[in-house]
């Protein structure tokens, strides 16, 4: 089988370079378009780039010319989108309205409608909503968002025990890491001996967000899961990494061997149908009562799964624990990567 | 006046340094004792220690002799224990019971049913309890507690809101500094590009202490507070000041302005005698939804007062609100010095 | 004496701030302007700024109204400048043109032909320079620099050296602050886990300054040291205060003994006139094969002094020391508030 | 052909548990003792350490049994000796007269007379010194050293302009990783917003090893090569990675050109050999006026090559550059591993 073409929106962001990264080498996919700000367009990627990941940057990649971020530049029908959140707004509709399959990592459409929000072991079943999308937009291409790197790790723990034992109310704090924010993102001075609250959008989104995504899809309407999120959200000096402090109260009552049983044994279509970037298993139980931390478990599963640990009770909710995940791998490009495996199996995307 | 001699236990330590610059230059007491370990006795001071604070090492304190921590070498009656906890348990039971009055910062015997755990503005009146303890222990000292350093914000921010509406619930989730387990403390291999999880046992110090600070003293007994808190407790990269993100439920519901109000109003007994080392205000709430943050405001009231901002609903509880405030200050070894400024005030100790 | 009133362009940036922190509270001067770009001017000082100074902003500056930052906006006529390069280059000239007296941080016109490049315990008669100045270009006001910061305490330790025995070659490696960068300046992903080695530009500063500063002058017109200086510069995860390394070949040979006599009897005009800023002494020997740390010494003189120490022989040249600076204070606001405090002083500047 | 066994001597330790994750998988060894003292002794594995490398503990690994460290309880005859240098100095001799091949990473032995200190591409000969070793000694087994970690990637740059044009005089100035000391090694509360000079044992370290590295070995001796460094060494707050800024002065003169020529040329006995540790290229050149950096190239050829950048003339010496390399993989572990590829290739240790 050829590979299917697939293109960069924002290449040279962060995000793009995580797109690049986790792309270059995908067995079913290829990168023929870069596509960027007309600040870069036209030149040769290694040079308009300014790369800052520690693994290289492939050398075939580095060759290739950017080219101009709008509709009619790119010929991969499958974009992944590394816009910051103002330009996804406006270019994204532009892009799907010609024909384009966008697999987001803004946050903008997140919450359309007509838009699903994926996880793919959670809710793959949404993404049928497309074929909504497309009619009532007049779209031949689609729109499916991944979710907030917080959000996508908070769901990856909250996931399996709703669906073991029901979710009531959750509460989290959170440490999350500084690229999160992008490049240049979050100035030295405001990180080096200190921590900075975040703003309160992302709490928003925090709370929101595992709503839809955990909640179900049915006559081309979403519904909300019913249940609270409280969130306080915080940015720490850490590179990659969020860290979650979660307190849960279940809706059917389970010890924590019942918990580290639902975490376990948690495995899901991503996983049964061995999808390429599955991670296998999603969730990783680690041991001790100092992990997960940031810099040693955050490539657990390649980055792609969610690790959990600190299992105790709580005083106010039921249990707690703590959980940590790659913010910009399965928290960013890594998720939009995943769902468009998934839609290349459920044959949205053909070749 | 001539001052009062006082003496520090375990001076050579992260808390007995701070304990040093505070007192150095005080008012109403004067160092006439550094005592520390057999490693240390005998030397000049400014040779045995390790000076870690950014302030300099007083000349003169540099100059003095180190005596060797144990009953009967020291020459104040008053000594601001900075010990570690096991040492603590055993040494400050000796020295109160050879006459000493032990301001200590050490968990030992925070939880002890006769043994006063005190922030000057909230529980004033249980240092009476030192005369059932020197009752029952056969004492002519005592021993007074300090909290721990995420108990004593903590309480400095409920307390106002106990007052005005009372606390049902409380949430709070940690980012502590590495200065709060002292030197040489955490290894930068676990902080830096990192966060560490506290042990439980922090996490059981900040969901107990408070309730026995916030509570009642009557015929001998310290009745506990009753309301319930669950603590997430943190390691950051941050050298001071240890970071809280709370939820809180109120007994009478109040509105942002009311809670705003009650910090602004809350002037208590250290700040009505103007206590030296009291802040005033002790509460002083900081605007904007990046605020605080540890390097900007731990300094706040000369790092005695507790920073409080972003107030705002909480899906779960009433309302959530961030607090700041510096652990080796108010947290450490000058919530100490407070108590024994109180008690001083009170002619528990005469000059 | 009223107090002369004096303004600050660039006044919401780093090194504003570091002027209006400095200058609150002169005895000799008095803010009166605030001058900054389009986007601020107007506004509320405490509102345009983002305050990242761990000193409170004062509460009078707070209230003051930001002007636009152009020649005829400004009443005072001695102006201190914060301005980033690029904008110094452009509007100094205008300003000096204007009759202003501008003592500028900006490394646009350090290296004129006519321009004094000022640290005042080395070179005070250079300050002459500036009725040359205005007679060539024809200008009322004038413009004196201080000096990068990484050169100010390089010279602050060569100096002594060179007077006392004569320096003949210099290698300096530095280890610096993110503050030099200003605000937003180095992304947190540059500097967590990481070092950054600095750009060319700011070694050819560090090897060309020292030598008009510590040159002669005659006739109108600087005659530059003759020696050299080879300078490897880099950035590290430090709020404030640059490392560097030095080592030195002297041109009458020292014992370790004669260069710590050399530096502890270095008292220069400012000390001599006790200038409000002047630190005194002015290069500070620290004991301690660890010492000095930015974190520990950074403050030493208020900021205003140049620690010095583990002065050991080297295998290339005669010896190896190294020093410390702060970098916004000495090297930055408080190096021009010294040159004005002498200029005002020599009469330059009236009230 | 069936693997060698070999054993770890401080296997607990940072730089154990390096040469742990290095050795698991090797192609030609194969783990069978892991030694350490009698706090750990008698234990399984995984419950004797707290592992700190962000790459996995090797299941198989964990469950292993710890033995203690002294001679007669280690069954493999290769053994790599993480041991701090005190106990080195004690144990290695007792293992090597038991018959053991030591690897070994500590300093104690790297100068003594008799002991080949080697780095693979530099040195291959000195390994015959051996023989004079065990014959002198009485030994059966023998003490190999590999360079301190600053020392490695110097020499692993040094070399090829030494080989291509000689070297004349070398200054170096250091920013190593905290890794370097070791767990817990470094305090936080030293490194977070601070930097710290390294103790002068390590500069001499840098300044003697490289001359006895590359130097000859002839009739039995070790004849020292003839240049001269200087190093100035501190401590910054990275995980890994020593970045290191060098003058050199060359004894044949070349061109920027000539030396990325001699970088890029420099291909040696282990590339040729292709040992299974062999980095090739064994040095990186790479653009651009920022790079290297630790975080981002200490990864370059698997943690086994040094980076190269920022070549660029000098004003002292002839050229500077900068330099970059893994300490605890090249510069620990991984430098042991090759040599012990090497002794292996050439029959010094058979299976």
């Amino acid at each position: 089988m050829s590979k299917i073409p697939v293109g960069i929106l924002g290449a040279t962001g962060a995000v793009g370079q995580r797109f690049i990264s986790l792309v270059a080498g995908h067995p079913w996919f290829e990168i023929t378009d870069l596509l960027a700000s007309e600040r870069s367009a036209g030149k040769r990627y290694g040079d308009a780039v300014k790369w800052i990941l520690d693994t290289p940057l492939p050398r075939q990649i580095a060759d290739m010319p950017v080219k101009l971020g709008r509709a009619g530049e790119a010929d991969a029908r499958v974009l992944f989108s590394a816009l910051p959140s103002g330009r996804a707004k406006e270019m994204e509709p532009l892009f799907a309205a010609a024909g384009h399959y966008i697999f987001s990592n803004a946050s903008a459409y997140r919450m359309a409608a007509d838009v699903p929000l994926v996880i793919t072991e959670v809710n793959p079943d949404h993404v049928a909503m497309v074929r909504v999308q497309q009619e009532r937009r007049g779209w031949e291409g689609f729109i499916v968002c991944n979710a907030n790197c917080t959000t996508t790790h908070l769901v990856g723990a909250l996931h399996p025990l709703d669906l073991a034992f029901g979710i009531d109310k959750a509460f989290v704090a959170t440490l999350q890491a500084a690229s999160g924010a992008g490049y240049p993102g979050v100035p030295s001075l405001d990180l080096i001996d200190n921590v900075v609250p975040h703003d309160f959008g992302e709490e928003h989104k925090v709370e929101t967000e595992p709503l839809k995504i955990m909640g179900g899809y049915a006559d081309g309407a979403f519904i909300p899961a019913d249940f609270k999120i409280s969130a306080h959200c915080h940015r720490v000096p850490v590179i990659d990494g969020h860290f979650e402090a979660v307190s849960v109260e279940l809706h059917s009552k389970a010890s924590a061997d019942d918990m580290v049983e639902a975490f376990r044994s948690y495995r899901r279509l991503p996983q049964e149908l061995g999808l390429p970037s599955a991670p296998d298993p999603a969730v990783v139980v680690i041991d001790g009562m100092f992990r997960p931390q940031p810099r040693l478990d955050r490539m657990i599963g390649k980055g792609m799964a969610t690790a959990v640990g600190r299992i105790r009770p709580c005083n106010l909710l039921d249990w707690r624990f703590s959980l940590l995940g790659h913010n910009t791998i399965r928290g960013a490009a890594g998720g939009s990567i995943l769902n468009a495996e998934l839609m290349v199996h459920q044959e949205y995307i053909g070749n």
